[in-house]
This record gives C-alpha cells, sequence and structure tokens, in this order.
C-alpha cells in the first residue's frame, strides 16, 4: 500500500455526531478522510457513549448556541479556510440551521473563485419511511439545500426532500430531477435503494446524477451485493469517503475544480461522470470493509460473551448489545480497503 | 508502506480534550493511535474551536458528571472492555477524580488477569515551572499515581509528584526513584528534559525507567535534536505512540504481557527494556513528522496570509494566530512517519 495520501491538502469541515466507543457520525468520517490524507476539523453535534441503534446510551446533545460559537471561534483564528464541508446529524432544527448558516457563510466567502469551496450534505431525517428527526427538521433542511453542491439522501430522505414518492425507476428519475431544478443542486446520490424491478434480487443499488448546465438530470446506477447484516454509520462512511473521492475524481479533469460545483461539460454522460467514478470506489471500499467486518461477528460476539455471566448470556436486550457492538464498523484494522480498494463495481448509464 | 496494523487487535480508551481544528489531545491521539491499529475509544473532556496557545478559543469543557455518565454507557452496553487506556487533559480536580475511578475500575476488573489491562497516565498539569491547571489538581493526580501502570510527566511535572526539584542526572534519578518507591509506578517517562551537563548542546532527551522487582529504577536516555519551534500536542503525540508501542515491545518478549504491568526480568537493563525500545520508535516518529511540519510552515503561513487584509497582516496578535496556525502538528499527510519512521535514536544505559 502507498502511504502517498489520494488528494493534494484539503482542509475539511466535518459537522457531525461524536460516539466515545463504536463507529458512527464523525468517529467514521474523521478516520476516513484523514486516512485519505484531509486535514479535518471535526465539529461535534453530540458526545454520546454509543451510537442509538444500541437502545440505551448516555451524553449529551450540542446547542444551537454552541455550534455557532465553535464557528466564530475558528474564525476569529483564521482556522475558516476550509476547502470542503461534509454534515452529518445535526440535533434539531436550529442546529441545522446554524450548520446551514455555516456552509453559507463559507460559500459567501468564495463566490469569486468557483469551485474553491464544496458542501456535501447528508440530510440525516430518518430511514424506511420512520422519521427519526422531529418534524420541523424537514423544511429546515429544504431551505439549506440551495448551498449544497452534492446531497446524500437514502431513499427516504429523498421523497421528504423532493415530494415525489420513490416507487420505482420513473418516480426515482423524477426526485432527482426535482432536485436539480426545484433546489438547483448540482449533483445527488441516493443510496441504498431497493425497488422491486430496478434492483437484483440480493442487491442494492446507489443512483446518482451530475445536473447538465440546463439542469438536466446525467443519471448512473451502481449495484453491489447486499450484505445480510444491520450495519450502522455505512451512511456516515459513503459521505466520508465521496467527500475526498470526488475531490479526487474532479482534480483528474483539467481545470474542472476552478468551475462552480465542478460540474462537468454537457456532453459528459452519467456513467462517466467524477461522481460516478468517485461512487464506484466508496461503495468497493464499503464492500470491502462491511465484508470483513460482517466477516468477524461471531469471534467479536464469543469474546465479549466470555466476560458475561450466564444470567445475562440468556437475556435477550442483552444479547442485542452484544450483537450491536460486533456489528460496528471495522475500520481503522482495515486502511488498505479505504485507501485502495481491490474489489470494482462499475457505474452504468440509465 | 504495509498496511498491517501495528499491533493484535488493542481496544483503547482515550480520555482527552477535543479541539475542532488543530492537532492537540484527543485530535492526535486519536489519529496516531487508529493509524497503528488500535480500535479507540474517545472520551473528550473538552470541545474547543482550537487550542489554548493561540490565547483565544471558545467552547465548554466537560464535567465530572457527564465523564462519569458516559463510562456507565458503556459499561451498560459492554463496551467497557479496554486492554488498555490513555488519559491527558482532564479539566479540573473532580474531573480528574473521575478519571482516575475509571481506571482504578478497569484495573479491578481485571485483577486475576496480570498484564490485562495497562494505564498510560500523562498526568498533565503544567511546563517550564508554570501550573496551567488548578493547584488542587496535583494531589488529586497524587492519589492515582498507584492505579498507573506508565506515567509521562513532563520535567516539571515530574518534579511536582516526586517532591524533588530536578536540576541534575543525580536529582532525576532520585526523582524517578520516588515515583517508583513512594507511588509503585512500573514505568516512568520524563520527557523533553533539558539540563546543562545532561543534555547536549541543540538537542533534548528523555529519561525512562522501568523499575525492577525490588522496586529499583533501571534508567535509560535517549537524546535527540532538539528542532527550534514552539509546538503544541506533542506531549500527546507521544503519549499515543508510546501506548501503542509500548504494547508492541512488551508483546514481542514471550509472556511478558501475561505478567502485572509488563515488566520485565530484573536482569534486562535499561536500554533493553520494551519501554526504550518503545521510546525509540515514538522519538522518531515524532522527529520526522516535526521535522516536516517545520519545514511546511513558511508555505502554511503565506497561504493564510494571502487571505487576509493589509490591516491584518500588520496585527501581531493576528500574525501569532497565523503562526499558531502553521505550528499545527501535520499528521495526517505523514502516515509512514507514524507507521515506520526511518530515522533512528537509540536508548542509551544510564
Amino acid at each position: 500500500m502507498s502511504a502517498a495520501p489520494i488528494v493534494p491538502p484539503t482542509r475539511v469541515l466535518a459537522v457531525a455526531s461524536h460516539v466515545v466507543s463504536g463507529n458512527v457520525g464523525n468517529k467514521v468520517a474523521v478516520f476516513a478522510l484523514q486516512s485519505l490524507g484531509c486535514d479535518v476539523a471535526a465539529l461535534n453535534t453530540v458526545q454520546f457513549s454509543n451510537h442509538t441503534a444500541y437502545r440505551q446510551w448516555r451524553g449529551t446533545k450540542v446547542s444551537a448556541a454552541e455550534i455557532k460559537d465553535l464557528y466564530e471561534g475558528l474564525k476569529e483564528n483564521y482556522l475558516d479556510d476550509f476547502d470542503m464541508m461534509l454534515s452529518g446529524y445535526v440535533p434539531g432544527a436550529e442546529a441545522v440551521a446554524a450548520v446551514g448558516n455555516i456552509a453559507h457563510e463559507l460559500k459567501e466567502n468564495h463566490k469569486d473563485q468557483p469551485g474553491k469551496f464544496f458542501w456535501v450534505l447528508d440530510p440525516v431525517m430518518g430511514d424506511n419511511g420512520r422519521l427519526y428527526v422531529a418534524p420541523e427538521v424537514v423544511p429546515e433542511y429544504k431551505k439549506l439545500l440551495q448551498y449544497a453542491d452534492l446531497i446524500l439522501p437514502n431513499q427516504f430522505e429523498a421523497e421528504l426532500l423532493s415530494d415525489v414518492k420513490i416507487t420505482d425507476m420513473a418516480s426515482l428519475t423524477t426526485a432527482i430531477r426535482t432536485l436539480h431544478e426545484t433546489y438547483k443542486i448540482p449533483h445527488v446520490v441516493i443510496t441504498s435503494i431497493s425497488i422491486p424491478g430496478v434492483t437484483e434480487a440480493n442487491h442494492l443499488c446507489v443512483v446518482g446524477s451530475s445536473m447538465t448546465s440546463t439542469g438536466e438530470p446525467r443519471l448512473f446506477q451502481i449495484t453491489f451485493p447486499a450484505i445480510d447484516c444491520y450495519f450502522c454509520g455505512t451512511g456516515d462512511m459513503f459521505g466520508a469517503l465521496i467527500t475526498c473521492r470526488i475531490r479526487e475524481a474532479a482534480l483528474a479533469v483539467p481545470n474542472l475544480d476552478a468551475r462552480q460545483s465542478w460540474l462537468s461539460d454537457d456532453n459528459v454522460s452519467g456513467e462517466e461522470l467524477p461522481l460516478a467514478k468517485a461512487a464506484e470506489k466508496v461503495l468497493a471500499s464499503m464492500h470491502e470493509v462491511l465484508t470483513r467486518t460482517k466477516n468477524d461477528m461471531p469471534a467479536s460476539i464469543e469474546k465479549t460473551r466470555a466476560g458475561m455471566s450466564e444470567e445475562d448470556k440468556n437475556d435477550e436486550k442483552k444479547a442485542h448489545f452484544v450483537k450491536t457492538k460486533a456489528a460496528e464498523l471495522q475500520l481503522v484494522r482495515n486502511l488498505e480497503c479505504l485507501r485502495s480498494p481491490g474489489v470494482q463495481f462499475t457505474a452504468k448509464k440509465l
């Protein structure tokens, strides 16, 4: 494995949750970005002992006022010179607005330097038809979308933002078209799509698009095998890796990084987009990390159970903790999967 | 560079400060430990925008109650199965006591399994004769020393803990002897020593010791060139790297990791100790990272100044921010310095 950074010096502001133990939010994003060579400023929106899929956790959320204050501190010390921003889970509508204001301000700072600042927004609101934030967070995200360069909703979040129910390829396309046209979002990737007729059996796919100069979608699809396990932090891992990989892919095209939102010429088709190239590498890294995590789960479960009393071993609630722990993404010991994944998934034009 | 982890699966609880931008505390420790392959649980004791050597910062400290609560959260989910703990800056005496209680409890959990848990304590209190914590923190640390396996005081902190004024090699030896004898601390490294007659000109040294079965010191010294620049986070980097490297070195000796505090046979002399071998690698990594950081400073200063107004450029206070930013440790783009440093500094018996 080469130790050379994947991208030239890149300063990223990563705004997401922090958990003491385990790998979700900034705990994933910071390491993934750093391992590819990015200088990461990590603004943590919560500090919890562990992620919420354990069903019990301790810790505190950071207020909107604290988020603003930390950003003021950065500005006062000339530490707001970010090339990119990645935002994930933010607790509550007021805090979402505070994060949006930061992105807006960073965008304004560079309004005369196209391509100098790029915001990757993961609008964390819910999954599988269930909202896990307050309802007032949804309109707050809609207000911010105009500042985003790339958004990464899952299927449910894409429905919430576009107000289009996604049931087939036609409605999926309509949703993406709406995000380009109504909200002027240059790049969209909808993650983890599972629609009968669109996705093969036992597979998932992502569908992405970078709009043309007239706001038309250029769609691509990447299909990959589903792994039968519930993992947390996969969205955060996707967001971190694509932040770095989209920069790598944009820099591979002469002068593209000096163009607003790194938008390709209109004659570039979906599967040839830098966004598609970036997503191919991201999904390869993720498939390798998830496969290795899954393979290690039985040993991890046994290791934890070895320290438990017989009574605890037979407690269903406690078995859930042990299984959830075993499903934590195994990132640090799989550095080469992040930096130079071996498998290949290829983007297809839609 | 090989991508293989430096140590077998190792779960480390890292307790220290968090800064959004820059590299001190857990921002250094987490990446350094992760890059060598450790699974790090990061309990952040503050969230500040930047480190305090900028002379202005924003953010909040975490209370002793929150530290306790986060640890309870870990326990409730079987996430307290740590192999090692590294603690750095902790705000206030009550919070120091809370962190000490965590280490004590983790030690107690493994009292029948010698060597199963190892606490590296960096007793952050001050430097160069100046205390930068409340005076009541000092006795609090003294109470905790009995649970530590390895402590990493600087020269001033070693004086505070041992109540021995260090002016020459004889008093340095007395201080270390006191820490072994009075506080039963198995391993000690005193970092960044600069004593006329002990250290060569333009050089610094560390002096370390692992006690014998009768509590006698076994001293070694490693000398390295001083770099003429004020860096922050070097103590945190030393702590993180030695946490991983002492485990690597202990595992290289058959069955040593199954012995209380990984203490070597009495016939092993100072310069042959695993602690000495570990410190050699740590100082090599640090020297490479600091050299590269220093070399990049002029370019970093110019880059920041390019975005400043003429008035700001001539403001002395603002020049300090810019210089402090340029002196932030450049870790992520120098991964190979952390994993496989090229230079060599050799431990000498004292």
